[in-house]
């Protein structure tokens, strides 16, 4: 797994390539069904072979119903003059999310309950949805709304909400184990980058790089849209859901804020232990916050009839400042942000491939180094040329009980230092794998 | 359970009236036994209907005998002049508690040994007892004892010390369950009010307003001496202890002290963590003292062969500053805090009622809120017209085996906004109760 | 076990004598094997009846193998002169312990891969060994090695390395029970006094009062070289271990440093609480280390073969400033430290040998203490002729699980008073033994 390590070093690099392909979707309006979604999703094929699910609207999934589909090509509010003063086309969170099609006369008194606008922020355009009931809006900015003056305006949202399908998208990589390990991200949001198209430009190139190297665990990666979406995938997989040993919702991973870990409900669940190792020794600031049942998908893992340790790796959290607003803009992002965002998520993934047990062959007290090959020879000097600190930890709690991981925490060194002094003792026939 | 509400809100009117009856049992004599204790009894019988029992001096009650019946009629120390320079009817603390009969002339010299004072103190009398070996004595502030002159004085304690019977009363409400909870006060101590009038009335209020409506458990209210009486009942109620789920000793409640509780021995038994939970939310200073084996009748509901998990919920502790003496009076009192103490003891109560556990209906991911009309229509605005947040959390942890304390605790939200959130799950036919 | 309370109102005389007896070990040149380890068995053997132990060279001790034996009768270096500018006769830290005869003559270059110093601390000279593979070398201080000019040196070491034997003592006394408390020092450092002369010494003091009584447990003091030494006992005693309940290695307890525990590898073993319990009323600073796998002989008792509850009890631990230099001399002792070191073990002792559990005879309800004559007789009054806080604690918590110890944690008092209070009431008939 030591390749992990060089996806690591080049991750730099990386984080341009992830901005890169956050500026290409950024103008697509998406939403959870529709032409917004397969677009985006043909883009992602161009990274990683996904593999495309349709779900028809009216569909049972659990105690939801896949909703009719809806696709939208303009909408706009002309005032008399003939200008558009509210634009779909200038921006795509102009229109309520599922807008039922418009074309109205009305006065801007009539007008004025389908406005929605932020009074605090009067700059922003605010992202609102009504997905489950027919309703209709556009939402603008507070100086926009208030530049409005008594007119005939024209309103028109030349959308359809018709029975189509759900779209999602999977890929799976086969590793030697049939212990998978779940990532997921949703592709329903619109024109926004923090939240989310930061967790879907990640994953796609966390997927693209494990399809590259031989992986001890098995690999899913998920693409579909939030709450609807993960339920659609839980209710028709509910086979699979034995081998997802743990899991990560993958959003809002790509500004510049700190890291932010979102525990899962288990508290110390494998998945924790190891995020929050990997951010112990990451020589930067963190946050870890404990379960909370709102948030994004990690809900629906978290169900008590699901029951899946799903953690979220975040940088600044849903409700940063310019949350679910035209904020959440490609100036948003930062491009350190997003590669280190890279980094950790492959530190994670370095952790759980190498998180092995061993068993100690030599248990009855100190194995003599030395002769070995792997201690210094002159005692009480200062040469150190093997790390025999972490090597008598891994050979004192290595009784097949213990993981890497255990040793790690219990000795305070990071994972990596523990994995190599298990590789040198290991090399030597010190250790076996349990 | 809601008119425990009603009785909350009518708090500050309560106080008032637990004052009164503080006033009212202030003057009279008590000891362990005695026509004090009766006349206390009697006074409470007033308010609810108490069940009295009479057990018979030389009863053995566990390790302990029923001692002889006190009673006393006057005492005092008179000058050669005639005058009373220590006198019983001023105050009922200047006889050392169980004194035996006396009648003596001695000087001063001869007296002393019989003279109690409190040097720290000056104008402070000290309350005294000798329950269990005859002896007698006089209490007085140090100030009057440094004016005592060389003289004849005639020592005069009218009392009688001869068979008769410990006096306690009990009220028992009975509830849907046979599970029931214990309320223990103690009703020995003479004309202070913090120690203990204030519980005994305190009890009485809340015995009141639990006889007037219907509860899930049932309820026994315990007016006893301490320690003897507790051992009295402990020993002739041993078959009952089974039902007792958990209780508080109701002690030191009346002043203006910031409310204190004392855990079981337990340290994290259900009443422990519902009380707590209680002032974690009281917006007001508290403080949680772990157990410790001395103090009042919590002793003896802990020791090792009765086990009941019994706290003990005070305002200012037993050893606060004028404990034991007749600084300990009515003008020590605070109706603000006669209120608080009501209203707390009915939120544990309301609590103790409404902790119940269910099983979500709809357990593999989140149920559809919107199509049953508790969850608010635009996606991404700020109206939340139900409290989707404590949904959300009753509904991830009702698998039948988190209560809705464990949940409030678990979100860190306060007890009642957790009922009623899951009364609105409840009502949609989403919850179950187990 | 009283007398051990004796033992320790003696301590500064015996402070005194354990420094002396430093004074007389320190001159001798030890090492692993050889005949200065075989002349400190002799002066110990004043003490106490060691019985000694010869272990062949080539023997084999679970991965190790008894080395040859070494011995040292002189050694320097010799400028042109005729001046020793290096001499073992001097200090015996000056040559490599462990180096192979030599007789060369060289000049300064051919020489100074050979000559080892101290950078940072000129004055001191450092102290090395090579056990295992077979080198030379002279330690000297850096100011010393600044004034070699060019020359021709001879350069001697008369020493011998050959089969031979490795020795090591053991004391056993035998007590009431077969469980045994082992106490481990090492005896291989040549002229050093914190590490570890003060071991050896203290060690030998602390087994000459316990042959003087009688005591509950056995007691087995090891005196061996550090690693092989502790490696060979464990190899040849492999039966005795599941004797051992607990142990201490000491090192390090003759400065004026404050005083360090190093957990076991348990962390919270009964030696871990008995030590922690007597620190922490001690009135003294101290500190505790969790556990880590390099160190001394502890190192092997915590081996996962092996895994024996061993602590160590330190002053300034392994690493201190002069750490393996000559600076850690005879002026480094503190006669005050290693008197309270002699103390702190026999407070460890006197826990070790008085943590019994007892069993409340009158569970149900405190028992009137009263009329078995230890509680005060008058109620409310501050005179306490007895402790009956204590012994509240101990009735409420022998129920025969929870030892005197356990009852000292929960009460936070001293170990001691909770045995008095114990002892007070087990007088009385309150208390079995269990």
């Amino acid at each position: 797994m030591e390749e992990i390590n060089e996806f690591i070093k080049n991750s730099n690099e990386v984080g341009k390539k992830i901005f890169a392909f956050i500026e290409e979707l950024f103008p697509i309006c998406r939403s959870i069904t529709g032409n917004g979604v397969r677009e985006t999703m043909g883009m992602i094929k161009n990274h990683i072979p996904l593999e495309l699910h349709e779900v028809k609207s009216g569909t049972k999934v659990f105690d939801w119903t896949i909703p009719k589909e809806w696709n939208i090509k303009d909408a706009y509010i002309k005032n008399s003059k003939g200008e558009r003063v509210v634009d779909f086309k200038e921006n795509n969170l102009h229109v309520m999310n599922y807008s039922v099609p418009v074309h109205k006369s009305m006065t801007l008194e009539e007008l004025k309950p389908y406005l929605h606008t932020i009074k605090d922020h009067k700059d922003r355009i605010p992202y609102l949805t009504s997905y489950y009931s027919e309703n209709w809006g556009f939402c603008m900015s507070e100086n926009k709304f208030e530049e409005l003056i008594e007119d005939k305006y024209e309103v028109v949202i030349d959308s359809s909400l018709e029975d189509g399908s759900l779209t999602y998208g999977e890929y799976y990589i086969k590793g030697e184990l049939e212990d998978e390990i779940l990532f997921s991200t949703y592709t329903c949001h619109p024109s926004m980058c923090n939240d989310n198209l930061s967790g879907v430009a990640l994953i796609t190139f966390i997927a693209e790089a494990l399809s590259k190297i031989k992986t001890r665990y098995s690999y899913r990666f998920l693409f579909a849209p939030e709450t609807i979406g993960s339920i659609t995938w839980l209710s028709r997989n509910e086979d699979k859901l034995k081998n997802i040993k743990m899991g990560l919702v993958a959003t809002c991973v790509g500004d510049g804020g700190m890291k932010n870990y979102k525990r899962t409900k288990f508290h110390d669940a494998q998945i924790d232990r190891i995020v929050e190792k990997v951010l112990m020794h990451c020589n930067d600031k963190y946050f870890i916050a404990d379960f909370f049942p709102w948030g994004s998908d990690e809900r629906q893992f978290a169900s008590p009839g699901i029951n899946l340790p799903v953690g979220s790796l975040m940088r600044s959290c849903y409700g940063f400042n310019g949350y679910h607003t035209s904020a959440d803009n490609l100036s948003y992002m930062s491009i350190e942000g997003l590669s280190d965002s890279y980094k950790t998520y492959l530190e994670v993934i370095y952790t759980i491939e190498n998180n092995k047990t061993y068993l100690n062959l030599n248990p009855k007290c100190e194995p003599q180094l030395g002769k070995r090959g792997v201690y210094r020879m002159i005692g009480g000097g200062s040469d150190y040329p093997f790390d025999e600190f972490a090597m008598f930890w891994v050979l004192n709690m290595s009784d097949g009980k213990h993981s890497l991981l255990d040793i790690a925490y219990k000795s305070n060194m990071d994972f990596k230092r523990i994995k190599y002094a298990a590789d040198t003792l290991y090399k030597v026939g010190l250790l076996k794998m349990v």
